[in-house]
């Protein structure tokens, strides 16, 4: 028997997110038929109401008398999480029977994870190294290298790494999940894949909407704590890693702390652009946004050259460049491949190699070839793979992978502890170089590409930014 | 003023290729206006019934006022080609005014070629070293090395090699030109382009029709002379040469006698597979088709695993198969990568870059991606680039091409003398170490895949055909 308390129930994620991911993973028996799914949150509500609540709540087209069949199993229990009595009655009143697995999900603010695991372990429902009992923990872990480990150094007191699961659901996402499977299964990409063929590398996420109803959690925390400390590094890490031996899970880990351990940034001054939206083509400006305070100098959007410094990477420049209210919806990580030099055709345009995430899942590849009808003309083509565009593709959500790891027990698509710190201490020594924010800040009109300086920190290197 | 003379201008070549591509020049503008079309054979025809004559052979949509406006332009000259009175004639009978460059196209079986250029030489048609009287040979090139020497020394005493045309019209096809834009244009390719990830190259030229009514020469000839020695041999040689300097003429054809001269096969026994036709699926023998003697043992297939002993295709194989009455058409490089290794993903099918030449211009690359919805499995996809599906593709005939390269006086897509002597000393080579070829001969059904042997020639190395 598998037994799931979800922390943070009523929140948002858990809305859009978390509760559709356990239906779907129900109904292709990816959970066991007698899961029991406790919901936990701070508000008040009966089992009856709570299932209102979510019925409410969740739109979408399903099948509609099996999504109320799922959404009738569903138990609440109201609780605070500081609340030990809320513990004890937790207790009382879950069934005892015989449970394989217990899962813990906290789609909680992080400030809650050490307390929760607290009580948890004092009230018998964790036990230190028992690994069927496994806890996860919602991205941000911390909200810099302090807290974070602080959070670590707490949890690990109750709990060792194996019963962890540090989420950042990017890594569940197909083509994320794709980049190391893409370089390892493949001798075409494997052969140009350093320094001597490539010439720069592009890690693109871009959003079209605000802050929308985040703002209280996305003030304290801005586009480079919210974005670049997870789901760009992690993408950069697989873009730059050398495994030791795929897939062997400690090599792949081993691997990208290597990377991020190895990153820097020449001069924080020049290197690191930050931006905050105002308002154009009737959006309103980050600081009119409900909950933001209006002087707030949060950055919106940040756009960073850093470098790796291993010998792979010699001499390559990644650029990344994330951001709110900017004219698309992106998610994309382009490889530039170096010009073909004067001994062979010169001035062609280069090779660009493009993992597509968002909108289209697959790959493309710009090429040159002769121009037809002629005799040396160059002309610039395009070859695609596109995935999610296939007739029958069928790719299950992030988090429902996700999930099902780790019911099933695996973090491959999971970070560990040092790859979060390294993360944190990158984070933090750019943001210390950066000096105030406030004197940095960009102001970028809502739906534009974003601050000019973002542009100039590639044309500086006689490069632009490929797709936004 | 142009003027062009062509010999063997009631031949097959003629009505199929080379006066509908003076046509098309001509409606292009790249032939002048007020060119001059000599047309020359050994049939008796007046200019009118020359002309009735090629109206009556030649097919196809085109505008007619324009089709039969361009045909009654077309001179016609009955010559012996070893007739020296028949040279005088010519002479008297062609308009005396200025002419800038004089074009004689030899399309004639090649035991004329140097009868020929001997009589236009001494009656004073060609001027030995002068550029603009350029005469282009067709293909073959002579039978043998020896015969093939011949005829160039002799054409040595009347010409320079600049006044030398040696067609092989495949170096006039779209993507044959394309393979040295492709290589040296391209970073992500030229990566790759060697026996570190290169495990074999499969060239592939077949036909589904049979000997059609080239039975007279072709049984003298056979598929290794016929198409090995020149159409294959240049497509390996493409592949597979290092440039000094791209696109520099003279660096090419060292980089290409390069290649030539480093060709071998390891041991003829086993590595040439040759093969003839016999009926099947309604269709005939080649021993039965017309003007083929009953007891004929020229191969109409050839397979070959050859090796190029240069740094960069060590331990390379290349693999060459071409052949009549085969069960499709096709020609293509199939660049066949290397196996991932162990400390990569293993057992993953590998890498396959397609230069595609018929039916489809343009390229294929399969690669591996994880299956969508697992963690680890592999799925292997296709990205094409189809030059040829595009909407607004129109390419000009390979004779188009080639032709209009004389005009400008252009070398580029033509064999020097060098390129010929050493396919045809690699090509003279490998028959005598084949010993006597009807003890090799392969019977296979007419329709098929050729000769199990052929198949065997890769089993025997662990591999398979790609296409056919």
């Amino acid at each position: 028997m598998l037994r799931i308390f979800l922390f943070g129930a009523t929140g948002n994620l858990s809305m859009k997110k978390l509760i559709p991911a356990f239906y779907q993973l129900l109904e292709k028996r990816q959970l066991p038929e007698n899961v029991e799914i406790i919901c936990i949150g701070r508000r008040e509500f009966t089992r009856t109401s709570f299932q209102d609540f979510v019925i409410d709540r969740i739109g979408g087209e399903r099948d509609v008398k099996k999504w109320f069949t799922f959404i009738k199993r569903l138990e609440y229990h109201q609780l605070r999480f500081d609340a030990p009595n809320d513990y004890k009655r937790l207790l009382e009143k879950i069934a005892i029977h015989e449970v394989d697995v217990h899962l813990f999900y906290l789609a909680t603010d992080p400030r809650f994870f050490t307390i929760i695991t607290r009580y948890l372990s004092e009230f018998g429902l964790l036990e230190y190294s028992n690994i069927n009992q496994r806890i996860v923990f919602e991205k941000p872990f911390g909200k810099d290298l302090e807290s974070a480990t602080e959070i670590n150094e707490v949890l690990s007191t109750y709990l060792v790494e194996d019963q962890i699961y540090r989420m950042d659901h990017y890594l569940g996402k197909e083509m994320i999940q794709n980049i190391m499977m893409l370089r390892f299964s493949n001798m075409i990409y494997e052969a140009s894949w350093n320094h001597a063929y490539i010439d720069h590398v592009q890690i693109t996420v871009t959003e079209s909407v605000g802050v929308l109803e985040r703002a209280g959690y996305y003030d304290q925390s801005g586009a480079i704590r919210d974005m670049i400390q997870s789901h760009l590094l992690q993408m950069l890490t697989l873009v730059a890693m050398t495994p030791k031996k795929y897939p062997d899970e400690e090599t792949v880990i081993s691997g990208k702390t290597e990377v991020l351990k190895a990153l820097s940034i020449a001069d924080a001054k020049t290197d690191v652009v930050i931006g905050q939206y105002v308002a154009a083509k009737g959006m309103q400006s980050y600081r009119d946004e409900k909950g933001v305070p209006p002087d707030s100098c949060t950055e919106t959007f940040a756009a960073l050259k850093v470098k790796v410094d291993l010998p792979r990477w010699e001499g390559v420049d990644f650029y990344l460049k994330t951001g709110k209210r900017l004219s698309g919806k992106i998610s994309e990580i382009a490889i530039i491949y170096k010009e073909t030099g004067k001994n062979l055709i010169p001035d062609c345009p280069t090779n660009v190699l493009v993992i597509e995430i968002y909108p289209k899942e697959g790959m493309r590849l710009t090429f040159n070839m002769k121009k037809p009808g002629t005799t040396q003309e160059i002309v610039t083509r395009e070859m695609e793979f596109c995935q999610s565009c296939l007739v029958d593709y069928s790719a299950p959500e992030a988090y429902e992978i996700l999930i099902h790891e780790v019911i099933m027990g695996k973090h491959d698509l999971y970070t560990r502890w040092d790859e979060v710190k390294y993360e944190w201490t990158f984070v933090e020594k750019m943001l210390h170089e950066c000096g105030t924010l406030g004197d940095k800040l960009q102001f970028y009109p809502a739906g534009s590409r974003g601050p000019e300086l973002a542009d100039a920190l590639l044309e500086r290197d006689g490069r632009s930014w490929y797709s936004l």
